[in-house]
């Protein structure tokens, strides 16, 4: 991370216990906001980021200098409409972008954590970012709201904090990170710790990076994010800047070069330990086995209206688990609606210029709000 | 691979010109043999075995001390029946059992190959194993047949020698790699070359081994063998051993303790050099393009009739690009069958006891010869 760039951020002074047992405090939520809080105070939408994402929701990412990671929604005149709603974002702890996360000093020791950080889950995520409405003054959110990772903290907040908003939106999501989640995961994991310079995760002590495991690790990931049928169109077997096959290991399609380009730009951005740490977060999620089996039991004190939203291409979290949730609400009369959003552009299409997808964002958030 | 154990091989004094540009000569086909060749020498099978597959296919492999690759289809009595059929399989050139592959000695620098050894096709392995028919002194086989490259190798068989077999049966394959193939073959090869032990192909002269690499590539290939709902069903989010979860990167769900264990029982038993080659030659694979778009075109000179089998949970070469071979086939009225098995093994149903595919193999086979 580059510490030049100003990041905005509070520091919580409210004890929290994590689920695995130990309690921080005084720890630090590295935050953005976009629009300003009305009168009422009751237009703040607070968005949840996926696992590789951060704060930096819209406009220009001071760090990679590239538009935030959810530009295409989230703007004046977007689906989630920055004139009208007060847009809040923060980096989930156990992240690099200025929450409080591995890559931290740790004031006993004076050296960075790396692998002595506690382990987190999406629930501690959540119960950390609840103080962010203390902070903004906010008594109830008008919607809380993210794709994938994001979805995933969405139904842990309603869960946790049934009063608090309005409206929630989880999105190419699941409840339960299932066995073929995990196994990717764990896949990005070995990769990063099979690097040499991973050194049992105290590596940034050490002055090393173990940015060839984190970049293999990023390429798994990648091609999960993206559909067969997608990835056959864009790509195909065309090849690099030649008419022939070169009979050699460097790139001779397009996809190689397009893989090792999304693995070493990542490295630049993104922490080997926080991704460690926030892969396991997501595999821990269970939110069915939290209440022994039955969903629905998540959302029984809730009067949170849902808008459930999947992608026909998504293998990651398909229709069938988003679905789960949809009937877990249904089941006990919950106000919720369902979209499953024709695209060929995989997991990603929640962050991609898909216009069904950001129509029906926008329709749902602004009928919703008009009924506030 | 173990010295100790007798592998039988055939030189071959044949110069054979690779897609490359370079020839080799005097080169070792590694092979096994299951059954008698009848009189009529009618009754010859030769399997194509899969990227880490070799020419062990069935009773107990002497390198890993386990079953052959495909013991529920060939035996006394099973589907491939040796006490009808004379089965030959050799070790694909490129391999690491016993063919010419990165891990011989070059007789011109006495070091071993390593990356220097010339990269293969799918035509080359084809074009070398060819020469086990004059051998084993066979005008024509009764049967080309194997799984995934399998399948490619006899795909390509037939397109290369259409008068050299009766009848042929690519299994789970595919007539072109497709992106998100070579994409996972691309991940596989750069998590080995990430390896610091690699050391640039050269590991093998410096008594280093990429095995930590080559064992997250096994990982990353392991999972795409496998079905989302098969690898819920088997192992869903089951702990180790334990009651909770343990808060730490130990395996903690079943899920990762297997594929780790996958991947270090690989590297006992294949070169990763070895794994580079064979995954380059399945990406080069494009017998569509090698017929400038018109697949038919690479049977049109055939008799030799075909049953083209695939798995409905194979989501890595899918029914929909069997049946783009099916849709050739038909299109110049071939004698061609198509059967999509129920499975909810993924991919490699066709290693396992599928009753449903081994009954369909065993009775095609079966009639086929008694057709002959």
């Amino acid at each position: 991370m580059n510490k030049n760039v100003n990041i905005k951020n509070v520091i919580i002074d409210k004890p929290l216990k994590l689920d695995c047992g130990q309690t921080i405090n005084n720890y630090s939520l590295a935050y953005e906001t976009y629009g300003s809080l009305n009168e009422n105070k009751d237009n703040a939408i607070l968005i949840f980021h996926a696992l590789t994402g951060d704060q930096f929701v819209s406009g220009i990412n001071p760090i990679t200098k590239k538009e935030g990671w959810w530009s295409y929604a989230v703007g004046s005149g977007k689906a989630i409409d920055t004139d009208k709603y007060f847009v809040i974002c923060a980096n989930v702890i156990g992240g690099c972008m200025g929450s409080f996360g591995p890559s931290d000093i740790n004031p006993d020791t004076n050296k960075k954590y790396g692998t002595t950080f506690p382990v987190i889950t999406i629930n501690d995520m959540v119960n950390a970012q609840f103080n962010l409405l203390n902070f903004f003054n906010i008594d109830k959110l008008f919607a809380v709201m993210g794709g994938s990772m994001g979805g995933m903290q969405t139904l842990q907040f309603v869960n946790n904090f049934p009063d608090k908003a309005k409206v929630a939106i989880p999105i190419a999501c699941t409840a339960s990170h299932s066995a073929q989640n995990i196994a990717f995961n764990e896949l990005g994991r070995q990769s990063i710790m099979a690097d040499a310079n991973w050194e049992n995760g105290d590596y940034s002590n050490q002055n090393k990076n173990p940015n060839k495991g984190l970049s293999v690790a990023r390429m798994a990931a990648h091609i999960t994010y993206l559909s067969k049928n997608g990835l056959q169109e864009k790509f195909g077997r065309k090849l690099q800047e030649r008419d022939d096959l070169k009979f050699g290991f460097d790139a001779d399609f397009q996809i190689e070069s397009y893989l090792r380009y999304q693995g070493s730009v990542f490295v630049d951005r993104f922490d080997a330990n926080s991704y460690l740490y926030i892969t396991r977060a997501m595999d821990y999620f269970d939110l069915i086995k939290e209440h022994h089996g039955n969903l629905s039991k998540a959302f029984e004190k809730t009067k949170t209206k849902f808008l459930i939203i999947s992608f026909t291409s998504d293998w990651l979290y398909p229709t069938s688990e988003n679905k789960e949730i949809v009937i877990a609400l249904n089941a006990i009369g919950a106000d919720v609606g369902f979209v499953e959003i024709e695209s060929d552009k995989g997991h990603d299409s929640f962050l991609l210029k898909v216009p069904k997808f950001l129509n029906t964002l926008g329709d749902y958030i602004k009928t919703a709000y008009s009924k506030n």
